[in-house]
């Protein structure tokens, strides 16, 4: 039977959800360590995307196809029995074997949360960016607008990428103050590597004067990567929910 | 020159602000160090509440002495270039020699965080105690009630106490829930050893049914310690405040 994992995950320790070299500690290589455990056979586990190392989830999906015939509850406390306590299968659900943890994402909400105080907070410190400075949110909303909609977001994503096409639909892209931290929100029907990282660096960039908001629409227009702002650290990106 | 710091920490790797036993990782001692190496000589520092191993705080304040006049945001600066992340001084001011952080306290604000659900978040995991039941949080709202008010807490802290009176004016006690999460926050002129906590533990208690609400009243009035719940683990408990 097909299970949907929803996953949280605090990504400090982990290489990401999948690693491109063998040996590192993966969020996705230690779930399905576990489900071969159960299953006594290894069982490939389908993740909705790939975050990179340090990347956190609040509910990253991921589908297994499994034989032993536990209901889903009981697969969700054996899997949590033998996981460490900074990755939780927080629910597991049976479901058709049509399903597809990526490809029938509809889309993706991620967070990236970035501290303007002097001094952070021990308690948020493994999940945000540290930049303590004044932003010009106002400067940071309006170059925000210039991203959401459909476009070719080439700019804003690694020279290597692997997928067919850049471009995406950028539903809402979010830029809100709470108390000493800046919180951006992207929603998407798909995100390119690093685009988000490199959003909120850009955004970040326009915040303090580095960059004006007319270049990020430059940046977008020409596909410029030269013109977008440096990536902001994984610490402070979080992928919160996918939708299907 | 007289400082008064504001200080956050992740108490998890604590053995709490001030150790009965010498060589372990305190708080205190990891600010004093720090403060020593500034100084050149060792100062004291006074808190305004010894917390235990395990216990967090998001506003603790104490006070010490020192020599070099810089003013209070270098001090903040240079203090937290040498701690460790999970402690902070958020805040240092220059105050008055008659300040004292203990002496001077009118009141304090405690907050314990309970997890009720399955599996604990990853986000959350160091500082919540997991107590994964369904609880009657009206019997729990009703034993609070009977607590709150000025009383002999004698049967709410341990046996050896030091302090010379067990009555404290308990202000305010409140329980609710917020998702998955049962808060309960304490609020009075001063606290016992382990009194939040063997609060928490009774209130937990009547919750799932262990303990009926009269026996609560009847442990506070006949100030007896058999009649109450355990004491709630350290994790969940968090110094939020403290009142001059």
């Amino acid at each position: 039977m097909r299970l949907k994992l929803t996953i949280q995950y605090d990504g400090t320790e982990y290489s990401g959800w999948q690693s491109q070299s063998a040996g590192t500690r993966t969020v996705q290589g230690a779930i399905e360590a576990v489900v071969a455990r159960i299953e006594g056979e290894r069982r490939p586990l389908f993740g909705a995307g790939r975050t990179d190392a340090g990347v956190h989830a609040l509910g990253q999906v991921a589908h297994v196809d499994v034989e032993k015939r536990l209901d889903p509850k009981t697969w969700a406390l054996a899997i949590n029995s033998w996981l460490d306590r900074d990755v939780r299968v927080m629910r597991v659900e049976e479901v058709d074997d049509r399903f597809h943890a990526r490809r029938l994402a509809l889309g993706k909400l991620y967070r990236y949360r970035i501290w303007t105080g002097p001094f952070v907070s021990p308690f948020v410190r493994r999940y945000v960016a540290h930049v303590p400075r004044a932003h010009d949110v106002r400067a940071m909303k309006e170059a925000a607008r210039l991203l959401v909609g459909r476009h070719d977001f080439e700019a804003f994503t690694v020279a290597d990428r692997t997928t067919k096409t850049s471009v995406r639909s950028l539903r809402r892209l979010d830029v809100t103050r709470e108390g000493e931290e800046l919180v951006v929100e992207a929603e998407a029907d798909g995100f390119l590597r690093a685009m988000v990282r490199m959003i909120a660096g850009t955004l970040l960039a326009v915040g303090d004067g580095r960059i004006a908001v007319e270049q990020v629409g430059r940046a977008l227009a020409e596909r410029r990567r030269d013109l977008v702002g440096s990536t902001a650290p994984a610490a402070g990106l979080t992928l919160v929910r996918v939708d299907y």
